[in-house]
């Protein structure tokens, strides 16, 4: 527990199955904490939950969001739905009290089990044969890239979830930060954590959800609250810088779906998630 | 309730948010009961706790599977997580007696709404302007596609599923029904329910699950069963055939995903799912 993310996103067995968590202040973002972050916190006590079988990293997490989180005090209570020889299928809900009433922020549905190298052999020469991964995304060399001190005031790249992140935008998706957004509804860059903790299939689940929303990118400031975000993590990240490429190719009908796709040092694409959000309005007067 | 759909999928309200229904063994398939039929009937039990407040389509549903479904007796439980002015977030578990023990097959997080016209003007011009989606996929003409017909003995193509759909496959990707895979991880066509029901948004969580599974287009024919199946329907479809097309970038790991697009005839893209499946040994003696 010596890096941030463990520490902030810890959880303490209350007993039934039940976790208390601490939502910290540094994750906030936008409309509330971070929905990486939370997400995170709720499959810290998934993770705990499992420990006894050995099922501790998430293969594949599917968030919906119930209400925007706030710093404090939360509550995680979790149900195994389907323990197997290599993964289980578990379900988890963070809630939070607001004026005395519980109010439930985040709802889960995960399988956890074993995450395998991106370097272990296929089981097999006709699954070795079909291996495949989309090529890693060209980005221009980290001390190339735009970080949050670049911003004169901070601006937008400024608030504190950005201190938790060593995180380079590529600036050629990066104009909306001075009101010149590109339009292509893509934002990417290299990440990691501020203090170098090293990448894990549990740390992705933040990764994935920790770059500026692609709609800043399409000339839409407003916040773009995330009905779902699913995650699938598909190898084991080795150390280093991750590249992060979040894009979207479908706007319409009030939502936007927001892909990300991670790859680690290696080259290895190690996570894919793909969130479906509300287009935010337009500020008033610049519609 | 005239379409074969609507009267297999039907569902029974048995008081306290459950209801009862029964799986059609006409949409068995592979390792059960095909998995987009199912998650519909526990999307029809969803709708009709929501039926009040007209929150009847589904805008996002995650299915994880838990065991295969088996023709017969089933029982959805519902329950509701929040209800908003134009959204409700709920969850459905579906279980099946076997052996005088209660099984879960699958258990669903979704949020119901109103899915929008594709015509439907944006709510304002900033964000009419951002307005995008894929091109629909470039397909020959329905009469040059191969349908279940087509098979000398039905094959691989002729499970009972396929008697529910009317299913025109693009030749370029069905070369594994005659045992030559392309390899290129693609299956795609066109499609509509048999008996012509109009799509709808709630229809489309069948479609997304219909066709053969990419992994068979690999060279892999075994059972690839699925982790984890998250759908968005982003527009109303208009009435006429749908172009759907499969595919997968990422083949590590053992596992794979599945990226299912569906464009209506107007040419919009009215959903888009995504899959993770585990990858299918290779038959003994093949490897």
């Amino acid at each position: 527990m010596t890096f941030e993310l463990d520490r902030t996103a810890a959880v303490t067995p209350v007993g039934g199955g039940a976790y208390a968590a601490d939502l910290d202040a540094g994750w906030v973002v936008g409309g509330g904490v971070n929905g990486g972050y939370v997400l995170a916190v709720a499959t810290a006590a998934l993770r705990a939950e499992l420990a006894e079988v050995g099922h501790l990293d998430p293969v594949s997490a599917s968030g919906y969001y119930l209400s925007p989180s706030v710093p404090g005090a939360a509550t995680v209570r979790t149900r195994v739905l389907r323990t197997g020889g290599r993964r289980s299928t578990v379900a988890a809900t963070l809630s939070q009290e607001q004026d005395g009433v519980e109010v439930d922020r985040l709802t889960v549905l995960a399988v956890l089990g074993a995450v395998a190298d991106g370097g272990a052999p296929a089981s097999d020469a006709a699954v070795e044969a079909v291996r495949r991964q989309p090529a890693p995304v060209d980005l221009p060399p980290v001390e190339q890239c735009v970080s949050a001190s670049d911003a004169p005031d901070g601006g937008r790249l400024a608030p504190p979830l950005m201190q938790r992140l060593d995180l380079r935008l590529d600036p050629a998706y990066a104009g909306w930060a001075v009101g010149r957004p590109s339009r292509a509804g893509v934002v990417q860059g290299w990440m990691r954590l501020a203090d170098h903790r090293p990448p894990d299939p549990w740390s992705l689940l933040v990764v994935v959800d920790a770059l500026p929303p692609v709609s800043f990118d399409l000339g839409l400031p407003g916040w773009a609250p995330t009905v779902e975000l699913t995650v699938h993590v598909r190898q084991r990240p080795v150390d280093g810088w991750l590249r992060v490429r979040h894009a979207t190719r479908t706007v319409a009908g009030g939502s936007f779906e927001e892909d990300c796709e991670v790859w680690d040092e290696a080259g290895h694409l190690v996570a894919q998630s793909r969130q479906l959000a509300l287009l935010p309005r337009a500020p008033r007067g610049r519609s």
